[in-house]
């Protein structure tokens, strides 16, 4: 038998015991070893089928202890359906409930399980604070001045060194600063299209997205994407006559949290710079892993500048800071021209003090602690969820990320309940939001960067209730 | 004869007077009571007389004494044509000599006449880092977290008490932020245009207006424009039917400086309110005012809610922040719109540090010193100009503002200049950069931001001396 398929199989056998109660939560699985000398595999491929199981939170290790079962209470909900959108480009979309929606951003009287950012109280605050002080010393002009044009020094250089962890090996000079990765993303939709272009996304996809190619009167192709591997390389190799341009968060998609895997990633790079369409990556979630190592990214297998890779650190440290970037590959100089005209210069100040935070401010001590809460936060929710929303409801096994993607009975209208819940002071983010076509009108988005206390349980609990009334 | 004439013949009197030389530098000019008796006008209209001189830099007040004759050595160079360009919608232009130029921003080896910003020497950086400072503390989560959609309540509400200065009566929830003016000018751009549209602007025109309009995919009518009065309106009314939407910069444009009269600000409103044609309101300089009164707005005759009215502080207080904002009349729906798609928020620190310099931190104490730091420059550059550069040169009156406009002989090709001074380490903006059209060959603007020193004059010197080389 291959390597390949060894390792597949050895991880959904031990998958099997501990989703039938064979293996219990927190029993010990067996050793790297007792698993190399008992099937007969080389070490690393003993360790790769742990590596697996702890991402999909089957397992986790302990310190000096080796694997244990993971409490898991959650698992016994079934994932969600892959999504199957029409093969048909569309222009128009829900704009109201998307605007609706968004309006409750900053509203202190609702519990915001609808807007996808890391609450305060997840983040270094008092440390960025002390960077923040010390880049008004630094910066020439307390950081009055604009920067230059391709943006703080400092921080290009950091995010070029931290691409290792993604094999990535950018250079600072490969990378732009932004103000945020949705400025990211719109420089590089505009840099790349013209009305009436085609757009291939997956589906569902998050709506700021959905809005600004209708903005910018593109056509959106949803493809169809499944909810642990993500978009089907099938369905888009049919698609691909009808592209323009492809956009892709193929980690932690902050609909359905999936992790593309390695070959997969690999393949539609490959795919999509042989056809000429330039592939935009949205790796803003890709230091949220829940399993051990960060994972690679599709510039990771970029050999000819195709991939326009964006991040920020909206998500880990500071969503009111608009710090972003994107490594445009062979698109840099129209990506420079419009970030010239469109925003000129970036808020100095605090590209200067994520630069220096990225430096010495402890970010990664920063992010494991961030990644243990969110994924204690997905058990929590998902316990939660498994205990009071109806029967036969259907949850993402998201691998790293913000988001926890819900869906319910066929019947159930999730903007219904979001109305509902509203009145309750919950706002969710309904499926609705996520698709310009009739999709996910029974599923809804759960932002997991909340901190976990009994009032949120409780929250849980009454979205729950409002579910099973609209189900009847 | 009518009230209208009298006034305009008197002033012109009185500046003939100046200009001959009967007047002199330094001397006393008839008080207003005087102008009154001797003429039989009322106070009112002789008071008029005055401000107008006041504003041409041909006379000053000198607090408990009257008026003078303002030393205007300058005042001996001639004005710029008044601009005639072909009723005729472009959409490509000098992209390559304008990205070329913003390339040198930041570079601190060369004199940067170039850019339109305040040198940081001029701005109250100790104030504004203490703002910073005091927002890490009162902003919830430490400014880590997005703002409300519309932005921060602060700013908005400083910026619409500040329009009573010039009849705006804004009420805070009439204000949208950005992250500066280009930002503004960009969602408006965004919000009323489709490609192919035509947009109709003054010329010369600044060279960021031009490249995001043509970004757009816009068509670009440029309109006959007069160095004291501004666009022509008799031009822009025959241009009607062509116009989708208008673009002006009537205080201190960048380019010329001048300050459009606020019977034409009055008749161009309602003109393209009466066609329907949205007119988006650069303001951004109107605070740098040279005499001694706030200009009206376009903004301050629109009745209803055609005009767009966008500001910043970028040329009054901190470049590198990105603080600005939009008064979008009855388009606000669209604009909030595409501000959630495009940033979402804008950098809550900065945006809530400005908000409060503009409460409390002595913003228009602020204002007066740098005014008359700029108007001190204008006249120092104008008698450098005249004593250094070719015969024949003639330069723009700024009424405010930041920028010098310079016309060289006819054969005189400032791009060349502009090659031949980046090798003695200065940077000019080179005519062509402002219009789509072949004009302006012979014309570049210069900066009034910088600090004036005796190093300065010799920068000016050497413009000169390269000037004088190439005209040959």
């Amino acid at each position: 038998m291959k390597k390949e398929f060894l390792y597949a199989t050895l991880a959904g056998n031990l998958a099997d015991k501990i989703k039938s109660g064979v293996l219990k939560p927190g029993e010990r699985v067996p050793s790297v070893r007792m698993l190399s000398t008992e099937h007969g595999i080389s070490i690393n491929t003993a360790k790769r089928v742990f590596l697996e199981l702890e991402a999909r939170s089957l397992i986790e290790a302990k310190p000096q202890s080796g694997y244990f079962v993971s409490p898991q209470h959650y698992l016994k909900l079934p994932l969600p359906l892959a999504s199957r959108p029409a093969p048909v480009a569309k222009s128009t979309g829900p704009d109201e409930l998307i605007n609706e929606v968004y309006s409750n951003m900053g509203r202190k009287d609702l519990t915001l399980f609808s807007i996808g950012i890391p609450s305060g109280h997840l983040l270094p605050q008092a440390k960025l604070k002390k960077e923040v002080v010390l880049a008004t010393r630094s910066l020439k002009d307390g950081g009055t001045g604009f920067e230059p044009l391709q943006g703080n020094a400092t921080l290009r250089r950091m995010v070029a060194a931290r691409s290792l962890a993604w094999k990535g090996q950018l250079k600072e000079n490969d990378v732009i600063t932004t103000s945020g990765c949705m400025n990211a993303l719109a420089l590089c939709l505009m840099a790349l299209t013209r009305p009436g272009d085609t757009l291939a996304l997956e589906s569902p996809c998050y709506p700021g997205i959905l809005q600004i190619a209708m903005g910018l009167g593109l056509k959106v192709l949803e493809v169809a994407t499944h909810p642990v591997t993500g978009i089907s390389i099938e369905a888009l190799r049919k698609l691909l006559p009808k592209i323009t341009v492809c956009l892709l968060v193929p980690n932690f998609n902050t609909a359905l949290g999936y992790c593309m895997p390695d070959d997969n990633k690999k393949e539609v790079t490959r795919l999509l710079a042989r056809h000429g369409i330039p592939l935009i990556e949205d790796d803003t979630y890709g230091d949220l892993h829940f399993s051990a190592e960060r994972p690679g990214c599709c510039k990771s297998y970029d050999t000819d500048g195709n991939v326009l890779w964006c991040g920020s650190v909206s998500k880990t440290l500071a969503p009111g800071y608009r710090v972003g970037w994107v490594a445009p590959g062979k698109y840099k100089e129209q990506l420079l021209k419009l970030k010239l005209v469109h925003t000129i210069s970036s808020t100095a100040l605090v590209h200067e003090a994520v630069g220096n935070f990225l430096l010495t401010g402890g970010y990664d001590k920063h992010l494991r602690q961030l990644r243990q809460t969110l994924q204690e936060n997905y058990r929590q929710y998902a316990a939660a969820i498994a205990d009071y929303f109806p029967a036969g409801t259907k949850i993402s096994q998201p691998r790293g990320g913000l988001a926890l993607w819900v869906e319910l009975s066929k019947q159930t209208d999730t903007t219904e309940l979001y109305h509902d819940a509203l009145k309750q002071h919950i706002s969710i983010a309904p499926g609705r939001m996520f698709t310009l076509q009739n999709q996910f009108q029974n599923c809804l988005r759960l932002c997991l960067g909340l901190p976990w206390t009994e009032e949120l349980r409780f929250k849980i609990k009454q979205l729950g209730g409002l579910a099973k009334m609209i189900a009847g």
